[in-house]
């Protein structure tokens, strides 16, 4: 074939030329490279994405189409409504005669990709796709008798233990080859990447709080390799600082390499553990910055869990969620519904998580399974309703990761607690705010609340609730439900639950 | 006199042992020192300490009881409603042959520390007392007629050019004499810090937001040294950052020295400085730099100031503050009042300067200057009503820098506004908080609102509210007065007002 014909690098959530496989290998295909980028939204149905993500979708290719100019190439922004139509338009214009990418494993995206291979395979042209977003290819992870693991521990335990390690992050080229200006691109700015005016600009204030784009990934990821790695152990779970990584957005549009991200831990760990051979630093020490290096790689492991699920049990994520709660009687109280969005529902922990998820785009895994769990087994709510408010809120929504943890809330995993059982959100309060910071921090007009009492302001004295300034009902809301209340809708729901199940009538 | 006989050593708002001449010259005049503490807080009458200052001084005086410990010595804290009564009985009990102590400069310590004297010399016990509190003694810094400034840009001027500089802080001495097991003191636990238990309870959230103590205080200069000095004259005014050094309480109590403050900036100022002769940093950074160090030294030049007019004009801080708005004409509308209180005035940038204010006990002198301002010119509430609420709230209640913000707000000194000028508080918005970010922070329902309207949500159009999900007088309240209401109510007043004044009713 024509060495120098062009050759696609379609690009999707890999904005970055990092350790981005399919990159290097059409660059070695030939010199004629065409960076492509399809924005086709309405093809991903009711998983369009939500107003953040739409945000983040943005700055990160803006950014990238920088980064790729700066390296002598030129991004290809396509809008259309068909991806595969779209592609096979730009392999007619440029001659190309090969498309490159890498995997995606969201079953849209399974579908999408099928399409475009076979639309391609019709014009003889080649396709070729890569990994650039597991540790290791699934096939690479098995057991002794060469199948699939089924469980979390044996699958990750596997991973750390295998023989040789997962691919280096591979360097990106110092530079790339112009792309003909004779191919139409979309200007940045005229593509629609948001529905309304008005959803854009409520997006207003994320440019404070995030850094999109690679320079924003590799200074969130030092700064908390530096900052707090090191007690990740301990402090992961606490809601009441920065604990995690908060890396989940540039994860999810690939700005960042999760393979690097695991080089960097293991790098950092590697020094800290040479470090701890000097005589000013005691062994003990030591294990508990090993144990946080190997938690934190665990929760990236959660995200390799389930694309791996996808790859051997394409099932897994391709059913609607939460199935069997289909038949659930549902409160659909529309008033319960706002207040729980807006951060008033009259629970501390409840309403800051909300608070933050609206106006960051982002909060804390446990806050997160609080919330969501709060709206579908104390208000009842119909799960679909707070999904769509988390799409839309969340910064980092991801199909796979969401999944995961709206089945884990819900009961839909055979190691979460089943569906009856309601969080007791004092004792979540006690794990993971003890201090009360931050309900504080999110609801300041309870700052001067005891931290015995901030997360039960119901059951203050009125002499503590006056010295602290708050009029419950005045200043924070009297609870839109109580426990003894939420107790008795659950016992009725499972009733009617369990009768739909004991006839068959739900799958 | 007998060399061993002991002294006293009376602490008050100077409660370290660096920078602390009252203490190094009591070790030069006796083996035998004993530091006392005198509680007696009815002494201050209405300027008694609030609650966040009752909280302050009592952290500050556990932690300074420890630091004498570790030196070897033992703080004695005596809870009395006389200081001089108090002392003279400590004096009896001990057989002191003198009393050192530093000098205080509000009206209220001036009157008290010349009870003590007098009846300290009719025991003929020796007085000695010294300044560890200023950069200068007051008489070093007269202009060229041998009389005092008049105006705090000559004061300053004066205060930079002197021949020689201000005293260098003393060294903290290594240890200290132990102190007679037989003389009493109230243990820490046992005075009565506060006015009821839920006043106690009300000030839980400051141990995680304020850092008592020398190590408090030497961590939070370092700190603004490192990370904001250099660019204090362009960011002091900006309140959506931590733009200034926030010393204040530590200041106000004593526990770090002015003069230690005064020579790490100017240490600081030096080694950048050096730095900039370097070839990677041009001369044109430096500018910015000096003119910021110059700039914070200014603030803490205002306290300063303040002192200076004390000893040179006495009567400065005596007379009652705002006596000429004795006869304004006050709406004692009690419902605007607890909604400026609550921050709920649907004003954006006085309601997240209110809420910060509760939380935290401080915030930025900008945000002081307009709740303060919309407070008592907006609203027409009294200005006894605010002082009382910032009294209660401050951490850093200090009554002479107090006296000056109320002064100065309330537009009575010369080189102020008049009273009958209006902050408008967009325009404040725009300068101190541009992008909105302050009135996020403290008002976290208004962060999806855009920029443009975040200062103003009554302004905004239907669409964008909704989009930001915000219901104003749901989520956030309508405004307590309108532009328009108060102009008219302010030219009310001012009327009245000027027909007093001519009556001379009013002095
Ligand atoms: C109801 C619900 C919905 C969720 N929706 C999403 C989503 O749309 N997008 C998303 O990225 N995460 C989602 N999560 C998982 C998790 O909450 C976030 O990944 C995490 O909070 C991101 O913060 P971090 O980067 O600081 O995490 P860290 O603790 O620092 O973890 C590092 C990385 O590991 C991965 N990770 C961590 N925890 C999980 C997990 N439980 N499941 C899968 N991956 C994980 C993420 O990529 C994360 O960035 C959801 C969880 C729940 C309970
Ligand atoms: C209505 C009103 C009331 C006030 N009440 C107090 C009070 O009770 N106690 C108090 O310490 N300050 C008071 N201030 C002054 C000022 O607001 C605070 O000193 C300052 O905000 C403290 O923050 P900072 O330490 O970060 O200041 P920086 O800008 O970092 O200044 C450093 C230091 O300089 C001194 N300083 C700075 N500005 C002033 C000023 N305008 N007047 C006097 N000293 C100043 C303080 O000691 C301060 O800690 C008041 C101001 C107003 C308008
Ligand atoms: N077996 C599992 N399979 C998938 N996700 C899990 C599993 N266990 C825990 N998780 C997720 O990881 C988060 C942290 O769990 P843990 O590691 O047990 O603290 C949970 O909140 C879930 O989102
Ligand atoms: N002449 C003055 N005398 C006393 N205090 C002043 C004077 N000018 C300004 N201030 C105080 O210093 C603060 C900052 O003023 P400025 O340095 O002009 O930005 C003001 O908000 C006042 O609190």
């Amino acid at each position: 074939m024509d060495r120098s014909a062009p050759v696609i690098w379609w690009c999707r959530r890999d904005l970055r030329v990092d350790d981005n496989p399919s990159l290097l290998a059409a660059l070695q295909s030939s010199p004629n490279l065409i960076p492509v980028f399809i924005w086709a939204p309405e093809e991903e149905g009711q998983f369009q994405p939500g107003r953040f993500s739409r945000w983040w979708t943005k700055q990160s290719v803006a950014l990238f189409q920088r980064l790729l100019g700066r390296l002598g190439s030129r991004l290809i922004i396509r809008r259309c409504s068909d991806t595969a139509q779209c592609i096979t338009q730009v392999v007619a214009e440029t001659g190309a005669k090969a498309v490159y990418f890498n995997h995606l494993y969201d079953p849209i995206s399974l579908v999408r990709d099928h399409e475009v291979k076979t639309a391609l395979a019709k014009l003889g042209v080649e396709c070729r796709s890569f990994n650039s977003d597991l540790l290791y290819e699934p096939w690479e992870l098995l057991d002794s008798a060469g199948e699939p693991f089924t469980s979390f521990e044996t699958f990750w335990n596997r991973t750390l233990a295998m023989p040789y390690p997962p691919p280096f992050p591979l360097p990106a080229p110092h530079q790339l080859p112009p792309v003909s200006p004779n191919i139409d691109s979309t200007p940045l700015e005229k593509v629609d990447w948001f529905q309304t005016p008005e959803q854009e600009a409520s997006c207003d204030q994320l440019r404070f709080k995030w850094k999109p784009g690679v320079e924003g990934a590799v200074e969130k990821l030092e700064s908390f390799l530096t900052n707090r790695l090191t007690s990740f152990e301990a402090d992961r779970a606490k809601v009441d600082r920065d604990s995690t990584s908060q890396l989940s957005p540039w994860i999810h549009i690939g700005t960042i390499s999760v393979r690097y991200i695991f080089y960097r831990v293991c790098q950092q760990q590697a020094e800290w553990a040479a470090a701890a051979s000097s005589p000013l630093v005691p062994p003990q020490a030591l294990p508990s910055i090993t144990n946080s290096c190997k938690d934190f790689l665990q929760q990236m492991g959660y995200r390799e869990y389930s694309r791996y699920l996808s790859f051997h049990f394409p099932f897994i994520t391709e059913r609607a969620l939460l199935a069997h709660l289909r038949a659930c009687p549902w409160r659909l109280d529309q008033a319960a519904f706002k207040a729980w969005r807006q951060g008033q529902t009259g629970y501390p922990l409840v309403d800051a998580a909300m608070r933050q998820l609206s106006s960051t785009g982002w909060c804390h895994n446990r806050m997160r399974v609080v919330a969501a769990s709060f709206m579908v087994k104390n208000l009842l709510l119909p799960w679909q309703w707070g999904l769509k408010h988390y799409w839309d809120a969340q910064l980092d929504a991801d199909l796979e990761c969401d999944a995961l943890g709206w089945q884990y809330v819900s009961g839909g995993m055979a190691d979460a607690h089943p569906f009856n059982h309601i969080i007791d959100l004092e004792k979540e309060a006690q794990r993971f705010d003890a201090d009360g910071e931050y309900v504080r921090r999110w609801l300041p007009v309870l700052s001067r609340m005891p931290t015995q009492h901030i997360h039960a302001p119901w059951r203050a004295p009125h002499a503590v609730l006056a010295a602290a300034d708050v009029e419950l009902g005045f200043d924070y809301p009297e609870r839109v439900v109580t426990a003894e209340e939420s107790a008795r809708n659950m016992a009725e729901a499972c009733h009617v639950l369990q009768h739909c199940q004991a006839s068959g009538s739900s799958d």
